[in-house]
């Protein structure tokens, strides 16, 4: 594998159907030599949890028809393959006029779900399901990623107040706020991203950093100048020298600050044993009348973490989860696959070691127990007989998105509805598992396409 | 921690000052009620190493150079800022106005360094240094964390050609994007990304996927279709169906295409035991007569299996990383933090358990051995005496970059002096380490800053 020429230009980091890998253009550049444009299914799915997961939740669907139904090379980027003198110009010009104008039936986000079930299928010509991929998987991928940890820390801190405050260490800018959208999407009830707010309408939250307290001569300065800076939603930060002094100095602000009509609504701990914080500063602001203070934590805080201290009892109101949420530490990626399953109304079977896949379109069935609790799913062939709800719907038809697209907050609802599901182990956090049947119709298939393979070798 | 006003706007996706933590905001309308505008240091710093680490390699400072020089809110932003009716009109013409205006000192990207060293310095009006903090972190940490897992791959595959394949995977467009760039400033030698070759001018690679082998009847004909459409640079995948079944189709291939002017560089292996492979797929291929023809594999890398691969022999010529590359899959994340070390010219101390700082601006100095290795570090006060090289060199003054700012390819080879710089273990990515020495000054600056607070206190 030689470099390819190596030409800079002083491009901004931009989206695009340049961020996508050079073999799908090369592909692509040799389907058109051969008019391969047939229709072509693709699915995507999870080969393997990971080991910290019992399941995992959809998510990314929005971003992902945007993408889709906006997809087109601009004038600037084509110009700029032309100088590339790498593509023919006949090629070149297909791609100017390739548009997504197939179909797209997915899980809807918030659905909750396990390996080897496909959760989003494209029907498409084949150059458009090809060059799809890169960018497909990368917004699918991550926000799905998110949402799964997320949902983890919902079901940790049940009736907790959860915020995200990953953005710093959220991988760039995009990963930033769309962490923020899956977290929200997942149960978070908001993020202090300011720029999630304003593009996905996500409640948005603030404190203040120990760099405000650090920059006055007092610690009692501090509070009461950001306090009349910041009336409403007024939290302040008690952790930068002495948690529980500053707690005390809390408690004989609070009064004061409320005769000038400002309430304090909460103090936030960053450091320390935070359990043990809290109920040191509960008693103190207890002791002080101020029992209507929350309390709100933060700092390395994960889904264990959340889970001890509420099980222990921690006064805790509210949590800010930051780097373990934004990068989904434990688990930062998960072994998912874009796929060929049709091509030309042939099924079509990768059969690569440890990496094969379940030939032909699928659906997913799910089962439920008489409590409304998912019992078992099936993967079946598209067309096969099979029980329970399919959770694959349409979600784009000829390239347009389906009139019933959920809204941001109807896929929250629809994932607090699926976390409500969940067998009680896997609510717990705990190992169990769902079972995933694939169906007859599938395995007769792969084994057709195995002695059909294996019959022309021997040819 | 009450939610703030939840009003949603169809925004797209964007980078831009409202990519920001709601607090910055909240702080600088403290600020600016009370004019505290005065000269603010802060430090970006790493508390510990991950446990996987024993060394780290900075990056991202050519981004956050370029956010520094045109950080401004666009009349769009400021007119969304004042539709929230969340902050006084005066401070919003004020931040209208906000530009950075700072100096910035930086280790240039390609160094390496160890915990409790600053990377960067950044001497601004308050308001400006603690605005950029959230961005600032979210640039330079991602691509630390990305060149310092890029490093250890390097070290792991002398000689070998090794690719970034991670953009799929990666935590969305800019992190994939970036990931390409931190990987090729850590001494990769280029990436499937294609925008990644147009926006750094990184060298880009391609090879083709199984959908393409699976969309043909035949393994040989999609092989010499997708020879024939990509004359240059050209990878064959041969695990689609059977691994050493398509080497030697390649093997009878290769002559054919010769014939046609077409040279099969290598061919890819992706899945199975790839060392085993490699040497099965390595004589096929020389039986054949077609010893020129390379090897490239990619599967689910990582700098131990790379390690492993190269120290056994296996007959690899090239590799394509992706997942564990571009989300750092065991270190996604840095324990690093942007602190208040001065403020209106007094040194500033954050005494949190377990989070304390060390106060005061400072300079890292190295001393090297005489075989040129790293031998220690020590962090001074600025002025403070310590022999060495100082690490940290002037980056931006007065808001713009300095003029000698290196280009991606200086940094690079800046980067590839580091590494050979390191002490052998931490070349072999063995235990080790380099000891940081904390300087009498800083400590004794501590000392004094905690007496004091603690004198205040007894007030």
């Amino acid at each position: 594998m030689a470099p390819e020429i190596h030409r800079a230009m002083d491009a901004p980091l931009a989206d695009g159907l340049l961020l996508t890998d050079l073999y799908q253009l090369a592909m692509l550049s040799a389907y058109a030599a051969h008019d391969m444009t047939e229709i072509a299914v693709f699915e995507l799915f999870v080969r393997r949890l990971p080991p910290t997961r019992g399941f995992l939740m959809a998510a990314g669907l929005e971003q992902l028809v945007r993408f889709l139904e906006t997809m087109r090379l601009s004038e600037d980027e084509l110009a700029w393959l032309r100088g590339l003198g790498e593509f023919a110009p006949r090629f070149l010009d297909q791609l100017a006029d390739l548009r997504f104008t197939g179909d797209l039936d997915a899980m809807p986000e918030g659905t909750v779900f396990f390996a080897d079930e496909p959760i989003l299928r494209v029907t498409a010509p084949l150059p458009q399901a090809q060059l799809i991929e890169t960018r497909l998987i990368n917004l699918v991928h991550f926000q799905t990623v998110i949402a799964s940890k997320a949902a983890r820390m919902v079901l940790a801190a049940p009736g907790r107040q959860l915020v995200d405050f990953g953005l710093r260490r959220a991988h760039g800018a995009e990963a930033g706020l769309l962490a923020a959208r899956a977290s929200y999407l997942a149960g978070f009830d908001g993020s202090a991203t300011v720029l999630a707010h304003r593009a996905f309408g996500i409640p948005m939250f603030g404190t203040m950093a120990h760099a405000f307290v650090q920059a006055h001569e007092s610690e009692r300065t501090a509070l009461e100048r950001f306090a009349r800076a910041r009336p409403r939603a007024l939290t302040l930060l008690i952790d930068t020298y002495d948690t529980e002094r500053a707690a005390a100095l809390v408690g004989r602000l609070a009064p004061r600050l409320a005769a000038e009509g400002i309430t304090v609504a909460a103090v936030r701990i960053d450091s320390g044993d935070l359990g043990d914080h809290a109920r040191r500063v509960r008693a103190i602001l207890d002791d002080a009348g101020q029992r209507q203070i929350r309390i709100f934590a933060s700092g390395g805080l994960d889904e264990t973490s959340l889970k001890t201290l509420c099980e222990t009892g921690a006064p805790i109101d509210g949590f800010g989860v930051g780097t373990s949420l934004a990068t989904s530490a434990d688990a930062p990626a998960l072994d998912c696959a874009y796929k060929l399953q049709e091509y030309a109304g042939r099924a079509r079977r990768k059969r690569s070691e440890g990496k094969a896949t379940w030939p032909g379109p699928k659906q997913v069935w799910r089962r439920n127990s008489s409590e409304g609790r998912i019992a078992g799913d099936t993967v079946a062939l598209l067309g096969e007989a099979a029980s329970g709800e399919p959770l694959m719907r349409p979600a784009m038809r000829a390239g347009r998105r389906v009139g019933d697209f959920p809204t941001l907050g109807q896929a929250r609802a629809h994932a607090a509805r699926s976390l409500t599901r969940l067998p009680e182990p896997l609510r717990r956090l705990e190992p169990g598992e769902v079972q995933v049947v694939i169906s007859r119709g599938i395995r007769d298939l792969a084994d057709a396409l195995d002695r059909a393979a294996d019959s022309a070798d021997a040819r």
